[in-house]
């Protein structure tokens, strides 16, 4: 673990504490640090820390708090409220993480990140479709191997694009979808009648009529109350032969076990980065069911995503300070 | 080796062979033979064959042929000649595998096929270039080892995708990179001003200039006289740092040794389908270069572009029988 810490000597001004951090942010946080000269001290942990004490100690005295990837703890957040008047979390759906109404209760500021890892996520879920219909990663390693054994592929084109949820990066995804020459086809709870004509895209009734219809089905729905189990065992029986189900959102959209269940009849496929245990036990079902394509939470991080997410927390403190109001969820 | 034969007593109808074929294509060539009925007889040999002794048996008394990947040395075509008048080549650049001067000579009509695998290939340089930026099936393998080893990757949102060559193919990869948000570069030796426009696509003087402004450069150019080597090591040298190769036509396009040669500085990365010696040997530089993903020339072969070729194929048999002209190259 190591500390880095800007203006450690001007106590008078309010101090930002960043209580632990991921390897692959801390660099795009140094970047950002200057920012904050003259509007608070900045106390940067570099550790991935997740023991509740530890992070109380560690942000003792803090007016403000960038948290990553932790969840605060009714407690923790009572003990914060003594001194910490904003909080800046760095994903987007922090409801699951803060429980907002005490927030708003002790007068703390909550802020989030918005639609900084959409692209990130969206190719994501194109790169685990591609390697169902290209099998690159398959031939790549053989030829590493000294091999030279052609793979029969599919085709995108023309192919029905079935997408679960209609927010940011389901339009992406409906985006490059369309530049593959795919019919695109849509569930969403909202209407968003001018990003679907703008890819000729239809709508759909019901997640079954997705799954009926579809040689791809993509899920891109935030997860919550109304959307855990969304997808249910029935829904999956009705996917054709052949058909490819990716998920890059959350595994508890789908019944508890019905997608490993459905697999192991072998007549479909699948492109997964989320799942129901994470990291994922070593034994597994889906890490022996056939035609899967397994990839460890890894589709919001690129380079850009994490930039773009540090950007956003960082402008949500330095605002705060500032008098200004960004991202601010409570 | 196995022979298919339709109608082989009526001896009053004129014959097409097909001397050899590839397992994937056998299926399909089944599927389509019924149009000859009443046509044609039709002899096919199942078996990859490329001796051209037993070809010209095989083609003894033939009217027509349908050539899937084997040279037409002259001699062959000579013998050919004695009572074939019409061979559809299971391929586009016919010229490199028929002598066309002399199949003219000798009263021959040539059909090529086009475009069959446009999607293919342009899909397949698209996988190419996402097991480099998202390193899907390097994941997916470590999964099955039962790790849980997030790699961080890159976006190609907003990046710029130089593409060479812009044809069937090219402007497909073009289309779907635009799907993606990148900027799209295009060398071509002929304007396609309305194609370019759709896509906001922009025009580069040179190939160098392409290679100096591009996040990633894919090429789509035919192979002949005038494409030979038409990359250079000086082209390779002013590629940035962290620039991507995307390599689906032609080995032969790039001065022979210099893009292995490239690779081995490390700070570039290649996909590769095509190879100046095909099968690659065991033992190849490009096996062992850094940052370098590898396919053995698979791009094209999908089950659509396989029908296609298929298609094609027996619609210019089927169509020379029947007085009508289809993909006539001579």
């Amino acid at each position: 673990m190591s500390v880095i810490e800007t203006t450690p000597s001007r106590e008078g001004l309010p101090l930002l504490v960043i209580p632990n951090c991921v390897p692959v942010m801390v660099k795009a946080f140094r970047a950002l640090l200057p920012e904050f000269d003259g509007l608070c001290r900045v106390r940067l942990f570099t550790d991935t820390m997740l023991d509740e004490d530890i992070l109380a100690r560690r942000m003792k005295g803090a007016d403000s708090v960038i948290v990553v990837g932790f969840h605060v703890s009714d407690d923790l957040l009572k003990t914060m409220s003594q001194t910490v008047r904003c909080i800046a979390f760095g994903g987007t759906g922090v409801d699951n993480y803060v429980n907002l109404e005490k927030a708003h209760e002790y007068g703390i500021r909550i802020c989030n990140i918005v639609h900084y890892g959409d692209a990130a996520v969206a190719e994501h879920a194109i790169a685990l479709l591609m390697e169902i219909t290209r099998r690159v990663g398959e031939m790549n390693a053989d030829m590493h191997e000294g091999e030279w054994q052609p793979l029969n592929g599919t085709e995108l084109y023309g192919k029905t694009m079935g997408i679960v949820g209609f927010g940011g990066i389901g339009q992406w995804v409906a985006r490059i979808a369309h530049g593959f020459g795919m019919h695109v086809k849509v569930w969403s709870h909202h209407p968003h009648v001018e990003e679907m004509q703008q890819i000729q895209a239809a709508s759909v009734e019901s997640i079954h009529d997705l799954f009926e219809s579809s040689d791809v089905v993509s899920f891109h729905l935030a997860y919550n109350r109304h959307t855990k189990g969304i997808v249910t065992a029935d829904d999956l029986a009705a996917l054709r032969k052949g058909a490819i189900v990716i998920n890059t959102a959350r595994a508890e959209l789908i019944e508890k076990g019905a997608l490993a269940h459905r697999l192991e009849k072998g007549d479909i496929f699948a492109g997964l980065d989320v799942f129901d245990t994470e990291p994922m036990p070593e034994v597994d079902p889906l890490r022996v069911v056939p035609n899967t394509i397994l990839t460890p939470h890894a589709a919001w991080c690129t380079d850009q995503a994490v930039h773009n997410a540090v950007r956003q927390c960082v402008d949500s403190i330095r605002d705060f300070y500032a008098g200004k109001a960004t991202n601010v969820v409570v």
